[in-house]
C-alpha cells in the first residue's frame, strides 16, 4: 500500500504540470485574428530586443480572453516581429526576426503567471527562450499582472 | 412577341451587370487573413491620400487569388488605413482613417478591370468613392494590370 502511494506521488511529480514544459510552435497563427501592430524604432528602450514592426495574433480562445479579461487554458498569443525597412518615405516589412509565443495554462505554467513563454528565431522552429522564460520574459510581463500579464490590448475594431 | 423581347432586353439592361454597382461593406474583414502591412510617411507621394499605417486583409477567395494569380468572383481585399502616431520612438496605431475595398466580379466591374472599388470613411459606412471608382481608384491600379491590378503581394509567411 505504501509503495502504491509512493508510486502515485512519483507519477504525479512526473505529470506535465511543471513550468518547464515547452510551449509548442503555434501552427497556423498567420491565419489567426490580427489584434494590432506597432513599430519600435531606434531610441526606444526595447529597440535592441524588439526593434522592427510587430503584429500580434490571437487564436479564438485568446481573442475571447482579450474581450473578457479571463484567458482560458489553450489561449495563445503570438508576437510576430519583422524587420522594418525604410524605403522612400515608407516603412515596409522585411525578414522575420523572431516570433514570441504566450500560451495559457494556469496550472502548467503557474510559476510564470499561468502563461508559458517561448520564442522561435526567424522563420525557424529554433527555440530561443527555453528554460529562460522566467528571466527572459516573465520578469517584464510580471509588471502587467493587472492586465493578465499582457502588454497588448485588443484593438477591437 | 415583340413586346416580350423588348421587355427581356429592358430586364437585361437592368441586370446587375454594370460598373456602378456599389461594393458592399466587407462585414467581418477584421477576422480575415492579414496579408501584410506598411507605414506611409510624410514625403511619400501618396502621403496625402494614404499617410498612416495600413493593413491588407483578404477573404478566403482573395487569399487563393494571391497564391494562384487568378481571383475568383467574390474575392475581396481590404486596405485598412489607421493614423500612425509617433510616441517615444515608436509608431502606434491611431484612429481609422478609411478602409478601401476591392471586390472581384469580372463581369459586373468589367469597366474597371473586373474589380469593384469603394472606400468607407473612418469607422463609418459612409461611401467616399461611389461613382468615382474609375478616376479615384482604377486610374492608378490600371498600371498594375500584369499583377491582377493589385499593388499588394502576399507575404505568405
Amino acid at each position: 500500500m505504501r509503495k502504491t502511494i509512493l508510486f502515485a506521488i512519483v507519477l504525479l511529480s512526473a505529470s506535465p504540470v511543471r513550468a518547464a514544459d515547452p510551449v509548442p510552435y503555434p501552427e497556423g497563427y498567420r491565419h489567426w485574428h490580427h489584434v494590432k501592430s506597432m513599430v519600435i524604432e531606434a531610441g526606444h528602450p526595447l529597440y535592441d530586443s524588439f526593434g522592427g514592426i510587430h503584429h500580434i495574433y490571437a487564436n479564438d480562445k485568446a481573442l475571447q480572453g482579450y474581450r473578457s479579461g479571463r484567458f482560458a487554458d489553450g489561449a495563445v498569443i503570438v508576437f510576430d516581429l519583422l524587420d522594418a525597412k525604410s524605403e522612400n518615405h515608407a516603412i515596409v516589412e522585411g525578414a522575420r526576426k523572431v516570433i514570441g509565443v504566450m500560451r495559457r495554462d494556469a496550472k502548467r505554467y503557474a510559476a510564470t503567471g499561468g502563461w508559458g513563454f517561448e520564442a522561435f528565431g526567424g522563420d525557424s522552429r529554433e527555440r530561443v527562450v527555453g528554460a529562460q522564460a522566467d528571466t527572459a520574459c516573465f520578469q517584464c510581463h510580471a509588471g502587467q499582472r493587472e492586465r493578465a500579464y499582457l502588454f497588448s490590448q485588443l484593438r477591437d475594431r
